[in-house]
């Protein structure tokens, strides 16, 4: 498929960028797009370079697949741009996330929604997409009623910017400073607060945890979902502390198998063993890991899931929704 | 009262030290006692230098007060001849929290407990106060029924070495490091492991909330509780996700209130608003914000609970029982 990235110099652009190159459907080198302040970086691939350029109406013409990893307000402007001109559009923002003609897709769970030809695909964010990978087999197996979550979420979620911030911060630490970035400053602090205010006491990636697991899985209202997400001075990795309640009794040995038999997920089977954000950086998989029952309740179930929030948690979930529909076009190699 | 500190150069005991500075019944100089290793380090107090001497058997002759701050180990060997000696013994350890002879206080709920005299009093744990300050009170409103937590612990709980560590760490940040102290990395990670195992999959921290909170309310299995603790790159002040399920519904509005009543307390009614680690680092109070209802359960609460891990998850709390028990004694000032 004749590709491009739109907002190829960012974190999540250059993450895409470097996952493609593996991929059989990428025979021709993608075009790379970026406003015009961007226009001009070089970007190695295939140990080539190439430039990106400024996105114009007839960047996206005689393209397939547009991986966009822009700001909502830049995909809004160009993803039907693209979609017209006959791109099949994965869209990394959330723009298009809770639109009913836009699937939002984490391929392992409902990848049959991936279709051939153009149009546009929501990636759901990041941390939504490491919980609800590790729900929906628990879901399937025991029926899924309640999960109430705690975020720990990394700094380049909000950008390069935001790296550069914290490493500067923390050498300086103790020295008093504000940030350019986050409401508070963030190196040695934990801040319950990400995105705009919703209005109803959640912060938007609160609200997203809950809206996007519903329609991800396939649910509505009798899918309980609470979520405190919070920023932690890790630079790349999310992790997430969940608890569920299910319709039927937990057996902790099925819980742990059906984790096991999911695609995309490493499941440490020994309450005490897991994964840190540290580890997951740099890879594609979901981690989940203290798994145990809740003491008081027979039907509830801790777990600990991490993942790298540049990765599974966007540019690796976008790939992986285009090598879905290049498998569709017939197109995989 | 005539007062001693053992593990006066730990990070807690010069807290203590500080703290006691400021105490009317505190009217001659307080005895330092430390391990051989630490003997002979001079603190500063009330514009003077105090020498630390090496615990002994006779140490506590002639005293009335012994704060301490050890390890457990240090604490079941001296406790007992702190009492012997006639001192009342407020003990941070874990060491007599679970001791039914001794009770677990938080001054602000079960004071009453604090007696006169020799004998031994347990100063909870430090995650454990700050979540309790918050429970009491809408306990008291609403009947708390089940308690769920996700902490995230600043390193300064583990003392000393491990915010140097931190601090070393953060610098070096991005050369690969393991730890001393921490069972993975802690610069820039999240752990989710702190203590040693229990045998239930629970570690020793997340099995402390849930006993040391029952204990302090007075409540059995009736209370359910989760915790999940986790280790996170903060120096100092512990921040806990708390959401609460309750026997009545749950109006804002009275939960404010019932909050704001309560001493000890500041409370931020704005479900917006919110206090960090770092600005309650240094202080003694617990703050609470991002309170708001559960969006799917008319019974339940979410809050963000922070506080010095230093001041009111230790060395304050053990002070303000040593004021509770010069008060019974008539000897506040």
């Amino acid at each position: 498929m004749r590709t491009c990235i739109l907002g190829a110099s960012g974190l999540v652009g250059r993450a895409m960028l470097a996952l493609v190159e593996d991929q059989p459907w990428l025979t021709e080198d993608p075009v790379l797009l970026t406003s015009a302040r961007s226009a001009g970086q070089e970007i190695p691939f295939r140990g080539r370079t190439l430039t990106c350029r400024q996105v114009q109406p007839d960047s996206f013409d005689g393209l397939q697949l547009a991986l966009f990893s822009a700001g909502g307000g830049t995909s809004r402007q160009w993803a039907p741009v693209a979609r017209d001109a006959g791109c099949l559009v994965v869209d990394n923002s959330s723009a298009w996330r809770m639109d009913p003609a836009s699937p939002l897709v984490v391929p392992e769970i409902n990848g049959r929604l991936v279709g051939t030809g153009p149009g546009i695909i929501a990636n759901p964010n990041c941390s939504t997409i490491q919980i609800v990978m590790a729900v929906a087999p628990l879901d399937a197996a025991f029926g899924v009623r309640e999960c109430h979550v705690t975020t720990l979420q990394a700094v380049s979620g909000a950008g390069q910017a935001a790296v550069h911030e914290l490493e500067r911060q923390s050498r300086a630490y103790p020295a008093a400073e504000g940030s350019d970035i986050f409401p508070r400053p963030m190196a040695f602090n934990a801040l319950p607060a990400i995105g705009q205010q919703t209005g109803d006491g959640s912060y938007e990636e609160e609200s997203k945890v809950l809206n996007e697991m519903r329609r991800i899985l396939d649910r509505g209202e009798d899918l309980q979902v609470t979520c405190t997400a919070t920023r932690v001075p890790v630079m790349t990795g999310h992790s997430a502390a969940v608890r569920l309640v299910c319709d039927k009794p937990v057996d902790i040995e099925e819980a742990v198998r059906a984790l096991k038999n999911f695609p995309g997920l490493i499941v440490t089977a020994d309450p005490y063993d897991y994964h840190t954000a540290r580890e997951a950086a740099g890879t594609n998989e979901v981690y989940v890991g203290r798994i145990r029952r809740d003491p008081g309740n027979q039907h509830g179930l801790l777990l600990w899931v991490v993942a790298d929030n540049l990765r599974k948690g966007a540019a690796w979930n976008a790939v992986q929704i285009a090598a879905t529909a290049a498998a569709a076009e017939g197109m995989d190699g």
